[in-house]
């Protein structure tokens, strides 16, 4: 699709960097930085830096190892995640998680090594100190205990109770949109003229948007499409949209969220990226 | 003793901004933040941060902050270490470990929540961003997969297995040595006078002979004067000191890095408390 491939050159990017950022995989302990790469490498849709890249506008370059870290610090949530202890997931992106892969003790440990060099990279990037430090705040706030973390507690301790409609969307709003949101405003630091702003709301509206979007695709997709196994989370009691509020009013609320977030990036740089970001989120649906 | 006595202001210090620093364990969700706090307030020698203070000369009160944040890193990595697919320690400073009081998934998003929240307290400290990069470029080259969890996961995988000299001091240097002396070198990076590069040498070496003090600790003394049980190395095989070169050669080798370390600090600020510390690192042994 068209679409996709005007996303391509920004993937490319993050991926070629990503693989200069990780330690080699012979660096001692080999097993540790193996399952580093493993988990940080895997084919993704690398959502998160794409849209750091998209958001700095023409200081892309500038921006691409901030853009990395996120990235890392997604892998290091989603190899957490994946842990017995918590979803316990044997498949992420069509392949077996960390843990399966490389055992329990190096998952744990592989996780908090990529936490741990997404901020060495961020702290070690060539870029004026005004930008550091506001973007390690971003981050932190994004991740720690009132964002992605907090967020992923509650998801667990949220299992098979019934959950309110503010509960879920509180879920929902740290667990994806916060890193997400996160990616857009980090991204307009680096650029000249984009609005930080609106380009953080943009990012809360698609990050729920793409959220919902994929609770509905738990539901109706097929492992094959998912990479892992579909109707997963309603086996778990998960708190998902469509638990809440049904599949077709799932949709209709992504559909609303991805209008809004469309309205945010009118007139700023890059708006037709911004604008098909917004429509691919949604589209999965169809 | 008067010595502990004189450490005493400090420790104080850490524990009142710490409790500050912390969410309160209402906040959503409250069993994350009761797990956090319950880690990181309960009572420990508090080694890491009273170094970067005294490290820190006249100026302690800006570095507070930051010696702070290095208590929460040592803290998420108790409480990692601890978990089962570890360690699978029940008992830390004497009370049950984070996943036996709170189970393993909130332990270990505890641990990472108190992690983010270490870079978040540094990012956000009011110092000029010149002292505030380095100190994050610092910290996670301590604790990353080079340092802290890179050592730890070289544990991990030298269990119950013969291991040489060599490895055995990477194993200390990285999960005991590399935070230590990464508090002094902050602490230093504060202060005005204060050497950077020997206080980095001192926090090595007694990070080093109070890893090997505590090794001979677990041979010699009681789970009441340990916190937890007593001998519990030796029966996981672990990499030990005692184990490669005897109880008395272990306790010389300490003594000789509380020697270096020692001659590292004279003529710095506040040297009569870093001697004090060097000789308290191994007085433990007699």
């Amino acid at each position: 699709m068209d679409f996709e491939l005007s996303l391509r050159p920004y993937i490319l990017e993050v991926n070629a960097r990503l693989a200069q950022l990780l330690p080699l995989e012979t660096a001692e302990p080999p097993q540790l930085h193996q399952a580093m790469r493993y988990s940080a490498l895997a084919p993704g849709k690398r959502i998160r830096p794409v849209l750091s890249l998209i958001c700095a506008g023409e200081n892309r370059r500038d921006a691409l190892d901030a853009a990395c870290a996120i990235e890392m610090i997604h892998c290091f949530s989603l190899i957490h995640d994946d842990l017995p202890a918590l979803d316990n997931d044997d498949l992420r992106r069509g392949l077996p998680t960390c843990h399966v892969k490389f055992g329990e003790a190096i998952a744990i440990l592989a996780g908090d090594a990529l936490f741990a060099l997404a901020f060495e990279t961020v702290a070690n990037q060539k870029s004026p100190f005004e930008i550091t430090v506001p973007t390690i705040q971003i981050l932190t706030t994004a991740v720690g205990s009132l964002g992605l973390v907090g967020g992923e507690t509650i998801d667990i301790l949220s299992e098979g109770k019934p959950v309110d409609a503010a509960t879920l969307e509180l879920i929902h709003r740290r667990k994806t949109a916060s890193l997400i949101a996160a990616s857009c405003e980090i991204g307009a630091l680096f650029s000249k003229s984009n609005s930080r702003a609106k380009l953080r709301e943009y990012g809360e509206c698609i990050g729920l948007a793409f959220q919902i979007a994929d609770d509905v695709l738990n539901e109706t997709g097929t492992a094959d499409q998912l990479g892992k196994a579909a109707g997963s989370d309603r086996e778990r009691q998960k708190a998902t949209y469509p638990a809440v509020y049904g599949i077709e009013a799932s949709r209709t609320k992504a559909l609303d969220l991805a209008k809004t977030a469309s309205q945010c990036v009118q007139g700023l740089d890059n708006e037709s990226l911004l604008q098909g970001i917004a429509r691919y989120t949604v589209e999965r649906l169809n």
